[in-house]
């Protein structure tokens, strides 16, 4: 088992606890230095572009944290790639893989939150679509340099090379909790890793999705070696002994 | 005067001189952290995507520089406005200000290669208006947390807030040689510091388009003291009494 920290960089907009965003991320670089030293195995930012968190751009605080950590995995919580450019996204984390020396980690997901359909010109009625069209794109994108693809949402490649930095970027499949049992199927089908994010309901009420997950990739081919599943979940962490506080 | 270095992060692609990408990115880091030390005011990343440069994502790049700096400012060099999204660009450079403690620099340009307007979906004949616009909606972003905003490119913006990571990001015009005389207008009339860019061509055949920037900023009533200018061009730096090599 692997454990790790997910930050979505929450800034309290109130003026009682509202802090100085440059100090927030300054102290969230501390911690994810402190998760690396003390041997956690991965370090996840979300992607929201609500007034409530800090984290509009997670492959530049990533980046910032690829030079001050060794070990640690640096991954997206999730990147919501929906409403995100495929090529940009590839662009991004190859290069943050180059600078962390192959710990970059991109889990992709449509998001709990849709802010990010209306600030970006997408129509939540292509929820489905636009998702299925950019992992498609994505994923030709990881595996070739030269990538020929054309889909509804985004203007055709006819051959080009999208970047230089080619990497070994892993690719994680985000799902979030209310997400439809198609999508367990999708991602078993495509061999991804899964990455459950629990927000809500009891961990054992998803226990038939990944199954059905673990069923759909066994039938389509994929080795149960890169079936690995991991739980995004709210926690609460205190010293032994401690109680509740 | 401030001087500088801009890199494009060109990295050979014959076979005699191919070098590591991970290698060449973690050199890079140390320039900037030595132009850093012995006191260069500004380091600059370009953003190609084309695979004999590595710098497809410029704001991940320089976030990393960011927390191996201390004082140097760290800018785009130029920023593809017209086949970016102006919102995305401005959430990265708002949080890359955040990181560097309000060293980040923008320079926005239309790039003197044009590979990025197929790769991204944009028409070469939209070459201008792409421009104009994008440029309209980054300065929007720029002084207003709640942006309304419509043009032809992009989605229209009514009132979202792009980041909660507000800062004071300088934002420069980025002209490159050969650029058109109404884009040195365009500059002035906004009121932006300008950095040409000579690719080719004699310094002293830019100054008549360096006067009719600063004509028209006066004329648009901005302060002289705003309208600074700078260049970018190739040079060669050996030690002193070394001759050419």
């Amino acid at each position: 088992m692997q454990i790790g920290v997910d930050s979505f960089v929450a800034a309290p907009v109130d003026r009682v606890s509202a802090v100085d965003p440059a100090r927030h991320l300054s102290e969230l670089l501390e911690a994810i230095t402190l998760a690396d030293e003390v041997g956690l195995d991965v370090f996840g930012i979300g992607e929201h572009h609500r007034r409530e968190f800090l984290d509009s751009a997670p492959t530049v605080i990533l980046a910032a944290a690829a030079v001050r950590t060794r070990r640690i995995r640096l991954t997206s919580a999730v990147t919501v790639l929906s409403a995100a450019d495929p090529v940009r996204v590839f662009q991004e984390f190859a290069t943050l893989d180059l600078l962390s020396n192959g710990r970059a980690e991109l889990v992709v997901g449509r998001g709990s939150f849709i802010e990010a359909f209306p600030l970006f010109g997408f129509e939540l009625e292509d929820y489905d679509s636009l998702f299925a069209e950019k992992l498609d794109l994505l994923l030709k994108i990881r595996e070739n340099v030269h990538v020929h693809w054309s889909g509804k949402h985004r203007a055709a490649l006819t051959g080009q090379g999208s970047t230089r930095a080619r990497s070994r970027t892993r690719c994680r499949f985000g799902s979030v909790s209310g997400g439809t049992p198609s999508s367990f199927t999708r991602a078993g089908v495509l061999g991804l890793p899964l990455m459950v994010a629990i927000i809500g309901g009891e961990p054992h009420r998803f226990r038939p999705l990944i199954d059905r997950y673990h069923l759909a990739a066994l039938r389509a081919g994929h080795s149960p070696g890169q079936l690995k599943v991991g739980i995004h979940s709210l926690g609460y962490v205190a010293e032994n002994g401690n109680g509740g506080r």
